[in-house]
């Protein structure tokens, strides 16, 4: 029974791989570097999108953001005057909880390919199942909130060791929370070992240049570098 | 393909409710209450229990533990002296993002649940799938953390819809952010009218007497009321 399962899951992702694979073949042919943004319900990925995508210098960026339901974030971009597409991942029951590859497939048609050089996928709120389903991006970009508490690198690997970039976000709480940074850093490095992260809040600003260079460069970074991937 | 997709998901819901049931007949043959416990990752499960379960007046308590790996919630509990069992989600592939009602089932034996009054099912840290999974519960309860945003309930709606009690957690840090905690109260009301909800706080103890009263109460509520599940 255990065994069925596990088979059934692993064909699963394999066609997910498959798609993920064509996602990444219209995006390459566009020339869009594409980023896949995962974390939490409410860790800050939409805020620190808000952030980044002001003023982000030199690239034209587009959002397709993904959501159980309802259309919250998709709003509060609009005002960035960047394109922004909507899924919902609800319709035939309570939701999915992540991303797959076809459900970015079904968005394609609706996304402006050739007026972009860089997508950011902003995946459902979780730390478990996005991490499982590749959506044919370039780099992954996870986000961990510092009122989360230091244990969720161990509880979470998978998300925290498929990533290229970890935002520790809240940053500016630190001083009313009892988390010791020090030792999320640790368990972080336990799970993935030199993996680069910053600190930032996307409500005061802070460490918001730095989040944005990184994110500005990643187009020309994926044209030189051979392996990127 | 999609008509194929919501059939096996329904079925897929069916097999669970006829295994929670089970769970339930075994629970009901033990007079044990069960309380499923649920929120985003961080927000403060565990915290919580720590604080109720230290001192739970005339109540024996139990707690079933679900993560996908490790065992750090578990071992937080071990100074409360109070039974603790584990169940992880990983084997086979990146992990589940939920307890159901068969995993429960799994751990049942393991339970003493002769010794109990209360048993506590600390879910997976995730909004969406845990509430799709009845497991044989009484009650449920969610914990939504005011560092997680005012939006919640508009975004997780059936997690939120179908629970008992909402503990509103971190309430200590409302002076540092912005939340504005009348329109989170006003998204609740919008897909859960009338749910009551506590304002607590694990790290200062704010409200962790109601809380704690509220657990302590639930077997004699069960016991009184007629349609109580």
């Amino acid at each position: 029974m255990h065994r069925v399962k596990v088979r059934v899951v692993e064909d699963a992702l394999d066609a997910n791989n498959t798609i993920a694979r064509a996602n990444r073949d219209d995006f390459d042919r566009h020339g869009v570097t594409v980023v896949n943004l995962m974390s939490a319900p409410g860790a800050g990925k939409t805020a620190l999108l808000e952030r980044a995508l002001h003023e982000l210098p030199g690239v034209r960026a587009g959002v397709l953001e993904g959501d159980v339901q309802g259309s919250y974030d998709a709003d509060r971009l609009a005002s960035l005057h960047v394109p922004v597409t909507q899924i919902n991942t609800d319709p035939g029951f309570g939701g999915e909880c992540h991303l797959d590859a076809n459900m970015v497939r079904s968005a394609v048609p609706a996304l402006p390919l050739e007026e972009l050089d860089l997508l950011v996928i902003e995946n459902v709120g979780n730390l478990v199942c996005p991490a499982e389903f590749r959506v044919g991006e370039d780099a992954r970009i996870m986000v961990s909130s510092v009122t989360e508490g230091e244990d969720k690198p161990l509880k979470y690997p998978l998300m925290f060791r498929t990533c290229e970039l970890v935002l520790v976000n809240k940053v500016d709480l630190l001083p009313h929370l009892d988390f010791d940074l020090e030792r999320f850093l640790r368990n972080l490095d336990a799970v993935h070992p030199g993996v680069p992260h910053m600190l930032v809040s996307a409500r005061t600003g802070e460490g918001v240049e730095a989040w944005r260079d990184w994110l500005a460069a990643l187009p020309a970074r994926r044209e030189e570098r051979v392996g990127f991937r």
